[in-house]
């Protein structure tokens, strides 16, 4: 056993500290199943043992790989044989929820579910809510800044943290536990460790803010005729509905289709429409709210904007709904299956899909592109199936999506991050003078590359 | 003429480059009517002009002072004799209005009131607002995080900033003018510029998010008999308000009585109340917001836990109602009085506030303390008026205010920054291991200190 394992077993015992042999019967992450290897994997069960255990490694020079949930859809979390993996799972716990200022103060490793369901015990809400949510850590949200699908109303994860505690790679804490929405005594640090994917520091604790829990909740999914009609309801529903709007979800037709399919979701709505959207309303005024939510829905089927919708009867039904959005293994069950994640203004995106369209039809005839998108927020997500092999084919894929978005401004990653599997294509949405700068500060913060190297970029 | 000045006309023109006679007319600031002294004033039109004069006086080794509406409050805009100005002042455009995406894309010299009076006229809301808005900029905005009075709904500067074009000491443009509201690719550089008091980088361009326009507006002022009452009523107003709820202003008896004295403003309610608060609600539902505001004061007159309430008529009566919370020219009148800024937990508050009031009175036995504060964002204002003289009156002023914060989490500064006025004090709000981070920072971004030197921290 190497002296690096031995020093690392002195300061987290012998359970804190697993083999290869012990991680071998671990899958690599949600997206791949094949055996996790790597030199070591620690457990810490707190900030002074990140930090005691990142000084160790920073002296001998070890590169460490930080683990969450492994849900991440970028690559971030892979790890070669001779990595150190510094996994939070034993920092799961809730360790104070304040209800008057409204705050959680979280461990890194506890689960975003757990965390919505702890809050809600105290009648408040954590707004953050994506499909992940029963795997996904708060670290890993704050590291990868995530988004999901009420961001139109409450934001990005950056908007939802007050602070942040995190372990540079040299073993320095920052401990930067903000409880106030106000805080303006010099830099705000915290915003260095969000949405950075692990490469500036560890997060190990988090200060959420929380929201007072909604009593009203009203969902639909309606049918529209075309994008112009999907970008009238948005605005209308905006305006009628204000701040109450908290998800306005978009499926193309193609992608309804696809997972309403024969065996799989029974299609809650006919399967003729060019486009469907799940628009979700909560606020604190039950009657009124429903009342207002069905006014809205009613004037736009009258108008012919919208031309069918179906309103849940029950959580159940509810459930189903947003599982047509939600699940798509229908569509990633053919492989290769490519997903992005772009954004864009939404005043490009039927243009932009077109020609996302019209280039897969031109090179795969019988490819498949699949569109769906969180479109207040910019963001729009494909899966692209090309129905075809060869080496090159994911790299061709990747080119029919990104290379139009720089005619709108757009982004190669509106909220999955850049991780390892886009790293060749950030200069593509960032000004090269960016990306330098963005290694001026890894080089400030991590000198030694020791912190999950090869990340969002190569130095 | 120097030859720094020489190659900064070739730049700007005759026009853009006023000597240290020609800018004798002008006042140091909001706060500091002396005559403005500097080597040389800047007066750049684009952010090509900033990043040519920014290389020059970098090539020069020439310190260089960022101004814009000159309203801070923390000395951040004090120049020296032989230190170069550089004034946004003819960079104030309102470029671009997006009202699908809701964006604005302005110049760093404009008007924060300007730029809510264009946006208005295209049905939108900017919602940031402060008592400043007719002088402040939003470059200085930018560069402080201002807070001011919306921030219990639509939070700081910060949160309502998409994208920011700065330049670096050397001169080097970061353009980041993202539209979206999700664009996780890479570190999101523009928080490095955000809150950092113009110390990392010349904000020159921003892209503002805009907010639909309220049509509801309902306003009251009402008193109360303690803080506890104050925090009921907060709590209520949240739970039935909802997001509605976009101010709630806080003034402590004193406060209120010192800006309704004879001769000062007139008592919209009587003088006899220990708490003072004026709420207002902003929403998409004329009849049933007002209905909602309504009946939460009725039902909160009647339990008692609110005393008296007037409601304005007009907008003219709204407007003074205002002016109450927003001019406290009867207490700065008396000088020296010293304005704070901090924040802290609202569980802590009221202890606090009495443990200050109670230094005060044992130091300065005829000195008041004026307390009022935006209370569900932890910040409290004080205006302390000793009554006294001498050398130490500000440090031991500042020591009576800032010593206690520690016990509770609090901060130096809520919404003001650090400025020079308060970098004594830094390390009181944050650890020796945050400062040193932003020192690291600092020199990574102008090793040459060179922009706004000893504006946060000294190097």
């Amino acid at each position: 056993m190497d002296d690096l394992i031995n020093k690392l077993r002195e300061v987290l015992g012998d359970d804190g500290v697993l083999s290869s042999g012990e991680i071998s019967s671990r899958a690599c992450s949600y997206w791949d199943s094949s055996p996790l290897r790597a030199r070591v994997l620690l457990r810490p069960r707190s900030t002074a043992e990140v930090s005691a255990v990142l000084a160790i490694c920073h002296g001998q020079g070890a590169h460490v790989i930080t683990h969450g949930g492994l849900t991440g859809c970028v690559n971030g979390v892979e790890v070669s044989s001779d990595q150190v993996i510094l996994s939070l799972e034993r920092m799961n716990a809730v360790e104070d929820i304040d209800p008057i200022g409204r705050t959680a103060t979280v461990q890194a490793g506890a689960i975003l579910q757990t965390v919505q369901e702890e809050v809600a015990g105290h009648g408040l809400a954590f707004p953050l809510d994506l499909g992940a949510r029963g795997s996904c850590t708060i670290g890993g949200n704050v590291s990868t800044n995530a988004g999901g699908i009420n961001v139109i109303r409450h934001g990005m994860m950056r908007d939802l943290v007050l602070g942040v505690e995190a372990v540079l790679a040299d073993g320095t804490v920052i401990s930067a536990m903000n409880q106030m929405l106000k805080n303006n005594a010099g830099y705000d640090l915290k915003q260095l460790f969000i949405g950075s994917e692990g490469t500036l520091g560890v997060v190990t604790r988090v200060v959420l803010r929380l929201r007072r829990a909604s009593t009203s909740l009203d969902t639909a999914l309606v049918a529209l005729p075309d994008f112009a009609a999907v970008c009238h309801l948005l605005s209308q529903a905006q305006s009628e509905l204000g701040d109450n709007l908290c998800a306005y979800e978009v499926m193309w037709g193609d992608y309804y289709r696809a997972v309403t399919a024969p065996g799989w979701h029974r299609p809650p709505l006919d399967r003729i429409h060019p486009f469907y959207v799940i628009l979700e309303s909560r606020g604190v005024d039950v009657e009124r709210d429903s009342e207002r939510f069905l006014a809205l829905l009613q004037r736009e089927l009258e108008s012919g904007s919208v031309v069918d919708a179906v309103l849940p009867k029950s959580e159940a039904e509810r459930t189903s709904l947003w599982n047509v959005r939600e699940d798509f293994e229908a569509i990633t069950i053919h492989q290769p299956t490519f997903l992005y994640d772009v954004s864009l203004p939404i005043r490009h995106m039927q243009e932009y899909i077109e020609r996302v369209q019209t280039a897969v039809s031109q090179s795969w005839p019988e490819g498949c592109c699949q569109v769906l998108g969180h479109i207040a927020d910019g963001n729009l997500h494909l899966f692209i199936t090309p129905n075809a092999a060869g080496s090159q084919l994911h790299v061709d894929v990747d080119s029919c999506v990104y290379s139009p978005l720089s005619d709108y401004g757009g982004s190669v990653s509106a909220e999955h991050g850049i991780g390892r599997e886009k790293k060749g294509w950030l200069e593509h949405s960032r000004s090269a003078a960016e990306v330098q700068l963005m290694k001026t500060l890894k080089r400030a913060l991590d000198p030694a590359n020791m912190l999950n190297p090869g990340v969002v970029f190569d130095l």
